[in-house]
């Protein structure tokens, strides 16, 4: 699954590093020395319950999604990850525990590990990497602190049309039953409501 | 509203931070001469939308709730603070932008405040204060995407019986209301729900 980097890197790895911790060009060389490519089938499981999570991943292609069963075996998702965006579980890599979530792909996938001794002796090298890393655990924070807001508010119209609004491009590239499952409702209430908002007379 | 640092302290404050990062006794009496003691008085509002929060708080005593109000002007609880926890806004307080969040008492109520200026000047004085509050700050970003996904599963009975499992503090002394606002669920179907659990015959 490994392989060296390739020169194909998503521009905006160096734009966030740069932007949040004013990176240098040689800075984010070093930085790519540490990363591991590893390839993701679609469908493929990349973590899994009862494993531990041994790297954070920065997803340079492809899309993956996050979900965890309930106590009838349901899958919940909790988040999707597009090009650009990080996937992981935090928790057993900082503490070395076994997950409770489980990681798929939906799409064939790059991904840039970024392994627990990479990244200590990343942090270590460019310690400027730490506060990029907690301050993008921070800005989730705030993410997810606003998304269980919304979760137990809102109507299932209100929640859908927040996410077409801020996140449209998900609607093109995940099947429609995995966003009711992020969204927390029926797959079968959110194309009744699709169909009434379509038909809807739209306000000109 | 503020007064010097009293003699009470909650005990928990000195045990975790000798817990995860190792303060001394000394580095400990160093933290304390950095907090501010704020009073709020039940029912009192500490933080509002639109304000910027200027301080991260630990709960020395009390109780408060921070809530948003949807677009329906419904309330919509996101967390309790009781005693040894911490509230606040941190994204107001560390980016300065106005919060979106109330943050009232519902219990007379001691705070310690770290004010934006008091926490750089401590994290400068003692590093590992800052390593504490990133820890903090992680710790709860797992806690509350563990709630975003039990919020989207999970019957009414099932996010009751958790909670009153994992916290069941709080049922002694929030009002049942509130608690049917953090659980997402109308307060008349909580108090269905309690009557039906409590007529329930027990097994032995």
């Amino acid at each position: 699954m490994k392989a060296a980097i390739p020169t194909n890197i998503h521009p905006g790895l160096l734009r966030s590093l740069q932007q949040f911790v004013g990176f240098t060009q040689s800075e984010y060389e070093l930085f790519c020395t540490f990363l591991e490519v590893c390839h993701v089938k679609k469908k493929e499981i990349y973590l899994q319950p009862g494993k531990i999570s041994h790297a954070t991943a920065y997803v340079n292609k492809g899309c993956l999604r996050r979900y965890i069963l309930d106590d009838h075996a349901k899958e919940i998702i909790v988040n999707f990850a597009i090009e650009d965006w990080w996937i992981g579980d935090l928790e057993s890599f900082v503490h070395q525990t076994p997950t409770i979530y489980y990681i798929q792909a939906l799409e064939d996938s790059e991904l840039f590990l970024l392994t627990r001794s990479s990244f200590s002796a990343l942090c270590e090298e460019i310690p400027k990497y730490k506060t990029f890393h907690d301050e993008k655990v921070q800005r989730n924070h705030y993410t997810t602190l606003k998304r269980l807001a919304l979760a137990k508010s809102g109507t299932p119209e209100e929640k859908y049309l927040l996410l077409m609004k801020e996140q449209p491009q998900l609607f093109q590239r995940i099947p429609l039953h995995y966003i009711a499952s992020y969204l927390g409702i029926e797959p079968e209430s959110l194309s009744r409501l699709r169909k009434r908002l379509t038909e809807k007379p739209q306000k000109s």
